[in-house]
């Protein structure tokens, strides 16, 4: 069973490894961990931790790693998955991206009424390098399913990371553009509406649509 | 400086615990951490590891962790916060969040032009427990600045997250709507489109707005 796991500590230098060393000993399996340097609020200047562990003693971690004088704070927490779900990603330009963003959400809005739980990210974004960065990017996010550019013209480095984020598994629907990534994508949708939508469609595990059956397709 | 360092490894107990010794030895302090087990593609089973590190020989780091017998692949990568940056998070009913979205996307196109990066991340969603899981998770995400709630009716356990939620600094954007959660936002705003627009303005260094110079205020 996966268990969340959030922890309040001290910013030092040695608190991550001394966290994952209990984690270990107790044969705990880390499937999911994140930390970053709160910024805001009575704890700013602290690090937040959170793990997703599979199997060992997650009891015996939870109150061992109380006993360690860098945690403040140990407490269990649902993890992303159940919270959050899946996530559809969507760059570009800001009239297109908000366009397929309104087909996604209101998409995954029908899903999530009958219990699944998809998320829709976007970033407007434009140039090639600043694009290609977000791009390549994708593959380090945590649960990112599918992504969609929206432009009027991409290509360059941008195709060049489009290809890898898919060898990486990852599909990539691109609205019907000019510029090369059309030519390097799943699946190449003209309306941005319409890509929002199936673009949730393929991740749902409810609705039929399959980007696989339609691979190299232009609708 | 930060640096950002992205590690392909197997998935087994005690990898982490293995490459924050060796980040940890050569006084490396890790920023921003995060780690998943990759779902698709070539990689498929392996762990994706991600660090941000200040300080500390970077070099000798990212050499040793290649002697790791666990570690695959080694590379540098440019830090999330130049890449993504900041975060909105809506969440609420499809047709209202699509809305919200539709004034945060636009909005933070016109500051990322001009060279910052902010991110607009939604996820429709019903019901009060969902929405309390949701809101109380904020505080585990990285670069999560500011919260619009888009519904017609939201109290109870919302709230109480609501009200923790801005204890932790993380501002809080109701629309106008019923149950209790617009008593306890920073902000109440009727109209979505401005409600995505005034979040970013909020977040961004460039423009003037600040929600703590009219908190409380319902507009």
């Amino acid at each position: 069973m996966l268990r969340g796991l959030q922890i309040l500590a001290e910013n030092q230098i040695g608190v991550l490894r001394d966290i994952t060393t209990i984690i270990a000993k107790h044969r705990g399996n880390i499937t999911y961990s994140q930390s970053f340097i709160i910024e805001h609020g009575e704890n700013r200047g602290k690090a937040m931790i959170y793990f997703e562990i599979e199997g060992g003693d997650f009891d015996r971690i939870l109150e061992e790693l109380k006993t360690l004088p860098t945690v403040l704070d140990v407490r269990e927490e649902k993890p992303f998955e159940k919270v959050f779900g899946k996530r559809v990603l969507i760059f570009g330009g800001g009239a297109l991206v908000s366009q397929v963003a309104l087909g996604a959400i209101t998409e995954a809005d029908r899903h999530n009424l009958r219990g699944e739980r998809i998320s829709v990210d976007t970033m407007p974004i434009v140039g090639e390098e600043e694009l290609a960065d977000a791009v390549r990017a994708v593959s380090r996010l945590h649960r990112a399913e599918i992504l969609i550019l929206a432009g009027g013209l991409m290509g360059g480095k941008v195709s060049e990371e489009v290809k890898k984020l898919r060898k990486e598994g990852i599909p990539v629907i691109s609205l019907n553009m000019f510029g090369s990534v059309p030519k390097v994508s799943d699946l190449v949708v003209s309306d941005p509406v319409m890509a929002g939508t199936l673009a949730v469609m393929h991740i749902s595990e409810k609705a039929k649509f399959d980007i696989n059956k339609v691979r190299g397709r232009k609708i």
